[in-house]
This record gives structure tokens, sequence and C-alpha cells, in this order.
């Protein structure tokens, strides 16, 4: 398919009028073709036009086209093959497998969710019956069931070019919900942003849906993503991106006539805590595993793992040293993009210029445009709770180690950690009851506590939290990955006395749906 | 038991020292003893450090501990008898008979949340297992549940003086969720609150938890009020009452450095439509209960139905009529307070005003203080189009006709209209097209749909939503009233690869509570 630079609005392709961008090949440094011109005002409004003109019809799909359509948008991806993978890795510097791999992930979560959609239980159906003989008081006949909020602003993100992207998992929890979807592709990957969007363009089409059920838009922030989070007609944003980035769109959605929920994912430093015992059994392990978790992708994950929490002490030298001679031996990695490396070389001169902050370690020098050196610093808890700009994120393989007195230095520390998305606890049996005692602070300010694994790698599943309190996100109640996902989009709607023929099929008394649904509170399979 | 006057900071009873207020029993106009002395600073830290210290002790209460605890409430609350009545009738000005009703369903509101939290339904217990072989990577064990959110602040409503102040549905559901309760009393009903908040006070020592779980404090909104939205250990908020109050609340919710989640139920018009086959089959009944329901209370209801749409002839002719009729023979009612009094006057006086609006029928005078005659307006549909002002609810019984063209006229009114908590349909089998496709307009804009019913009266049960859109609530993705109100105060954390023993009971394989859970997205009962 020849990429033609345009942007889609509804069924129909557009050259932006605004400067244009070019994406950069972080491998070589080299500006690639197409160029891609930015959108204005005018196309932030006839995109939103044609989202909130195809909601209601869209809404009103059934689960099984809904699901169906999910998945035309997987099968539309897939047929893109070997095209979509080459330009994500040339536009992103990833590599091949962890390019394929995302784009096994982003089609399993698109199908996924339309299983989800099918099953229905994201429906939330309860019914309370009418009690006409209830005294004093008759009680009504009470159904409810969760609608979709309207059209969602997706904004996509640099460092998952199709999972957290055009297609990507707000994408499909959005439109899983009922949500018409308006997209601001990433400005790093126009590219790749534009044949995943031509795919769901094209199950758009095929599946008969109204055009206004995805768009997408290349553009300024201050244009197009501003403008869509303004626009009256956007009911929801979902976001994944820097925390400046997010504020920024939350305080436009908080200062609309009508405020609106955002969805950002936004900065997190994801300690890893090392338990003594652990430690003991098992300090050079844990350091070489560490190692590949923090350099894995060149540290350019949401979960890195940037704050590392140990008692100093011999175990933590066999752990700074293990770490150390992996580091040593990891190659530089190439970045997302120039302005990404750049951001991450002023995190680590930072770092490395902070007063009571050593490097202990760092990886190979780079030997290509755009590569990142991964580094890692030490630093005590006392200067550390000293200096609040020690916490903030260092976006690449980058992390700090805070040797405390005793565990009871580590839950000091953790209790005045701002939200974050992940804990990891490295601990043996011995451990337990250190972990027990750390276990409630951190339920406090994370969404995900793992147990002797590491932060990076979010499975797409029915259990898992991509979320956490602020400022990981912009709303802890919520997360971005996982099928419980779906629940951002969706608001309840009570139905009253209602005759059978205007309810909605879910609702019914002999609903053909045969849902799981909340019948005076328990639980029954229709 | 002798009220005191007094604030109530975990387990102390203490004076306040800022200007003291009494209550005006509004139906004499006089002011009662004792006088509650308002809180400064330094108490809202103290009640939030409490709430802070108790947060970690009471979420980890069993199940079982907190339903008893809530069940405790509730009996400590009816065995006040009759001096909590009394004292609620005086400061009210509400009918006995309505106070005896509120108290009951305060109680069962209680004791529902009593059993969803036993049921713990609301857990939504999650267990992904781990998939050791699966290719090309192995998955861990993901597990699920909610946790809440901290310490919520309450805000007592003037209205309900039980069902939405201190014990009330707010409090019912974050102490439900697991989050002590600082509650803000209304200044309306300092008494009523003494004397349910010293109920709490001795539930929480009867089942000796830390004495934070609940605070209640009287004073200024601008101290006590915006200094718990504003203090850090507070982590969302509950209120019932004003748009200005609420929108206050919610700016310096999202001000804070850490901003949080505010639930604020504001204002509704709550629009009734009248089908043509209704009315032709039944204008004179249908006024005459629209006048019932207008009335109710004083019209001091956030569900009170503040506006009427029908088409123009002679079926609306007769509505009016009739309403005229049962109108003019409506006592008028002793409102809750002087200022409520005045802003309802207020309101009448601008609908009066207004250029296109016609006055066609009013109740009976007063014949005592603080009553409030009541009233109904006529206008047109491009009247009320060009005046935005007469979309502002009037806080008492006034309602607004407007008469429409034809029921497409009615549907592009009610296309325009802000968020609402309700929206009803007078119909019959003959309307049944009208109403389809009035539904979707409708289900954008509102949280309960109604069929031949009057939106006042709201259900405490599973399927009630009392919620809505924008300026109906701060956040239309909740409800207020009914057991989903639980959910505004949880958010979802995940248990990767943990060991048994530190999992939560809820989430083991062999867990005592044989809950229903969400096993890789399959109901299972266990």
């Amino acid at each position: 398919m020849a990429l033609t630079g345009e942007m889609l609005i509804g069924a129909t392709r557009l050259r932006g009028t605004e400067r244009p961008v070019r994406a950069i090949n972080p491998s070589t440094g080299e500006a690639m073709e197409p160029a891609y011109g930015g959108g204005t005002a005018a196309e932030v409004e006839r995109a939103c036009a044609l989202a909130w003109a195809a909601f209601d019809t869209y809404r009103a799909t059934t689960l099984e086209q809904r699901a169906s359509f999910l998945e035309t948008v997987a099968q539309e991806l897939m047929e893109l093959g070997d095209e979509l993978v080459e330009r994500a890795v040339a536009e992103s510097g990833l590599p091949r497998g962890r390019i394929e791999g995302e784009r096994a992930r982003t089609v399993g979560q698109l199908r996924l969710f339309a299983q989800v959609v099918r099953d229905g239980l994201w429906l939330d159906a309860r019914i309370d019956p009418a009690l006409p003989d209830r005294k004093p008081l008759p009680r009504p006949d009470l159904r409810q069931r969760q609608i979709p909020l309207g059209p969602v602003a997706v904004f996509g993100a640099s460092n998952f070019p199709l999972a957290f992207s055009v297609a990507g998992g707000d994408t499909a929890s959005a439109l899983a919900a009922g949500c018409p979807v308006v997209v601001k592709a990433h400005s790093a990957h126009p590219g790749t942003s534009e044949l995943a969007g031509r795919a769901v363009q094209a199950a758009v089409r095929k599946c008969e849906l109204p055009e206004g059920v995805f768009s997408m838009l290349f553009g300024a922030g201050s244009v197009v993503g501003q403008g869509l989070v303004a626009d009256p007609r956007i009911k929801a944003v979902g976001f994944t991106g820097s925390r400046a980035g997010g504020v920024a769109l939350m305080k436009t959605a908080a200062a609309r006539p009508e405020p609106i929920p955002v969805y950002a994912e936004m900065s997190s430093i994801n300690p890893v805590f090392l338990l003594p015992a652990a430690m003991k059994a098992r300090a050079e392990a844990i350091g070489k595993a560490f190692v590949g978790s923090l350099t894995m992708g060149a540290g350019q994950f949401c979960t890195n793992p940037g704050l590392v929490l140990a008692v100093e002490g011999p175990e933590l030298d066999r752990f700074v040293a293990a770490a150390a001679e992996a580091l040593g031996a990891a190659p530089a990695a190439t970045m997302l993009t120039p302005g990404i490396l750049k951001a991450y070389q002023e995190g680590v001169e930072r770092l490395s210029n902070a007063p009571k902050v050593q490097k202990v370690a760092e990886g190979l020098l780079h030997n290509g445009p755009t590569q990142g050196q991964a580094a890692l610093f030490m630093t005590d808890a006392a200067s550390f709770a000293a200096d609040p700009g020690l916490e903030e994120e260092v976006f690449g393989a980058a992390s700090l180690i805070i040797r405390c007195q005793d565990t009871g230095t580590m839950r000091d520390v953790a209790e005045k950690l701002e939200g974050q998305l992940t804990a990891t606890l490295q601990m043996e049996k011995e451990d337990v009851e250190e972990a027990r005692a750390l276990l409630p602070v951190l339920e406090r300010r994370v969404g995900r506590i793992l147990v002797n694994g590491y932060p990076t790698g979010v499975e797409v599943s029915h259990a898992m939290v991509h979320g956490g309190p602020y400022p990981s996100t912009a709303d802890g109640r919520s997360t971005s990955v996982g099928t419980l996902a779906i629940r951002r989009f969706l608001r309840p709607v009570c139905y009253q006395d209602f005759p059978a023929e205007l309810l909605p099929e879910e609702l019914r008394d002999n609903s053909p749906l045969h849902l799981l649904r909340l019948e005076d509170g328990k639980p029954v399979q229709h």
C-alpha cells in the first residue's frame, strides 16, 4: 500500500495544510517519505462532527456486530503484512522481533475485546423487579445497563507504535464500549499510523458502519490535540505520554463548559524493593535480571524500573557489582526519537550532577545516531528525601538505587513516593513479614504489585491493572491495559417501568443474549 | 440525649471556636438551641490526620466486621428514637411522616450496604492463572481486586437531613467501600447532624474500630469545606447541593497537587415529556399527578420536575387547566431555610419577569414564615431556546411548560438540554415510535428514564441511577443512590505472582469467602 501522507476523516483521505512533518529513522538519522501535513481546527471540527453523527448508530450495533468489527480491524492489520512491521521498525528504531510481538499483542487485544463485547459482562445489566404490593410504597421496575460516554479522543504514544497507538488499547477499548474514536497520531511514526489507520478505516467500510466511527488526524498538539479535547462532542480522552502533556490535557478538559474524564497514563518510576533474604540468597541474579528489565526496549517503557530500594551492606554491594557487570556489557540502544534521546541525556546529566548521587554503572557507548547509554545511579534515603527532583521519571534506561539503613527506612521512602504504575518485591520466604508490612503502603500508591518478577511486560488480560494513583495516571480508578479498560468509557443508565418493547435487548425478561445479570442484587445466568 | 453543640473528631467532642450558628425552625422562624461553633483549619487537620491513621486498619477489616459496623450504625440511629425525628422535623420544616420515611430509608440504606459488603461482588475479584508453558512468553499469575481510595469528605445536604446527610448515602457507600469519612455537617440541621453523628461515633466505639473512621465538623464552607477538599489525605468527595457549591469544590479538587474525584450532585430540571396519545387519553390525570410530584416536599428534590414538554393544542390546554386547578388548591409549604425560600422566590420572580414566559398557575399564598408558593409557567420552544437562563434550576415547587409545535420540536429541545438526573415519558402504546425516537437523545443526557411515573421518589436498590451527565453531577459515570454508589470510592489493584500467604483472602485459590469471581474472564462461583 503506497503511503500518501494523508489524514483520515471518516471515509475520506485529506492532506493536511499545516507545517508538514516527516518521520526520522532513528537508526540512520534520515528523514523518511512521505511528508505528513498537519490538520487545522477545520479538520478537528469535521472529524468530531462525523464522530458525533455516528455515535447513536454505532452504539446501537448488536454485540455481535461490534465484536465482528473489532475482529475485522485485527484482520485488516494482519493483512498489512510485512509493510506494517518494516515501517514501524524504521520509524521507531525498535527491533523487528519486538515490533512483531507488539503487532501480535495489538491484534490479540482487539480480539480479546471482541470476546469481552460478546460476553456482555461489561453491560453490568441489573434488574430490580417491581414490588407492587410493597408497603408503605410499591417499588417500580428498575433496570440498569452501562452505555458508552460518546466520541473519544485517543492520542498515539511514541513508545508503542502499534499497541498504544492508532489501533491500540485505548482505541480498542473505546470502540468496544461503543464510542467512536478520533485519533491524534503521534508524529514520531506517521507512516505506521497511516497504515494502521487505513486498516481501521477499511474495517469500518467492510462492516458497513457509519464513517464517523473512526478518524485520524496529524498535527500540532496545540491545534489538533487541544482542539480535540476542547470539542464539545468529545466525551473522554485516552492518552499515554509525558506528565506535562497529560496535565495540559487534564487542564483543558476540566476547563470545558462540560468537563470530561481524561485517562492519561503519564509517568512512573516503578520502585523495586530488594528484601534482605532475597538479597542474601541471590543478589547477583537479581542484579543481572534487573539490568535485563532496565535496558529492555532502550528503557522506553512506562513500567521501566527507575528506582531500586535496598538495605545497605555487603548484599547490596554484590547486587551493584552484578548489575554493573551486566550493564557494562549492555549495548547502547536506539531510542525512539532524537527528542526522546535528548530528554534522556538531560535526565542522566541531572542525576550525574546531583550532589549526593553517584553513578555506579553505565552501559556501552553509542555507536550510531539516536542511541542512549544506560546508566545506574545510587544515593541514600536522606538525600533522596531532600531532593524531590530525584523522583522525576527519566524516560530511558536509567535507574537510581536508594541505599537504606534498614527495611523500616525502605517503608518510609515508599510512604512518601508519588503514585506509581507498579511496585516490585524481590523476596524469599523469610521476607514474608517485611513484605506484609510493605503491602498496605504499596497498595495505596500503585496499580500493580509484583513478586519476584520485573515490571516491564504488561499482560493484556482480565486481571491486569496498568494504572495507578496520580501522577502515574490522571485517574487512578482506571486501567489502560486489560479488559477492565472498557469501563473508562461507560456510564450507567436506569430504565424505570419501561414497556418491554422499549427496553434494550440485554434488559428484557426474555433476553436472547443470555447474559449474567444482577437480579435484586444476586447474579443470575439468564 | 442532650445536644451539646460540639463537633465530633474521632472519639472526642469539641466545641468549635468560629462564629456559631443556630438552626432556624423554618415553621416558626425561631432560632434553636444549642449554638454550633464552627471548626478551624486545626480541626480539619486533626480530623483528616485521624482518618488517614485509621485507613489501613479500617480497610483491612473483614467483610463481616464492616457489614456489622454498618448495621450497628443503623441500630444506633434507630435507638435515637423520637428525639431524632422531632429534631429533624423542627430543623427542616418537613412533615413528620416524611422524616420517618427518610429515617427508614437511611437505616435501610445502611443495611443494604451491609449486605453488599458481605456479598463481596463489589470487590470485582479477578484471577488469570499463570500459563507457564505459553509461547512465546509464559503468563504470570494475575489477580485483581478493588480497594478503597482513602478518606472521603462528605457534605451534608440541606434537603435530606437524614438520607443525604451525616449518615446518608455518601457516608454509607464510602464506609462500605472501606473509606473513613469526615463529614461537613450542613448548618441548616446541626442538631439532627449531632444526633446522627453521635450514633456513628457510638457504632465506631462499639465495633472497636479506630476512632478516625468517622469525624464530623461544623463550620464555614470556605474554611471547613474547602479545607477538607484541599487536604492531601482526603482522596474523594461526596456532595449534594447547589451548582455553584459543587463547581467550587471541583475547582479546588482539580487544583490540588494530587487531583481527586468529586462526586457532586448539583442541579437538574428533570424534563417530563407528554406524548400525544397519553395527552389525548388522560391530560387531566397527568396534570393532577404532575402537580403532586411538583409540590411534594415543597418541591425541594433534586428530581423535581422543573420542565414539561408537550405539543401545543387542546390536549395541552386540558393539561394546563387540570394542573392549574390542582395547584390552586396546593397549600404553600414550609421550605428548608430562609435562604432557600429567598432563592426560590428570586427564581420565580425571574421566570415571572421573563419576556416570553407566562405564569399559568400558582399555589395558595403562604400562611406562615418560610413558606413557598408553588408556580407553573409556560413558554414556547423558540423562546426557551433563546434564553439559556430559563434552563436554570429553580429549587422548589416551580416548573416551566414548553409548548412545542410537534414532537420533532420536543426532540430538538431535548437535544439541547444540559445533563439531567432524570427524564420522564408520559405515553400510551400509540406513542411507542415517538418514544423510541426520543430515547437515544435522553440516554445521552440523563441517568434515569421513567415511563408513566414521576421522577420524585428515588428507590435505593441495585439498579437505581441517581446521577447523570454534567452539570446534573460532576461525574456522570457514577450514581449517588443505590448499591452501585460504592464504586465511586474504589480502584483496582493487581497482584502478580503473589505467594498465597500474601494474597488478600478474596483472591486466594481456596478463599473461604465463596465469592463470584472472574476466572480468565468467566464468572465462577467459588
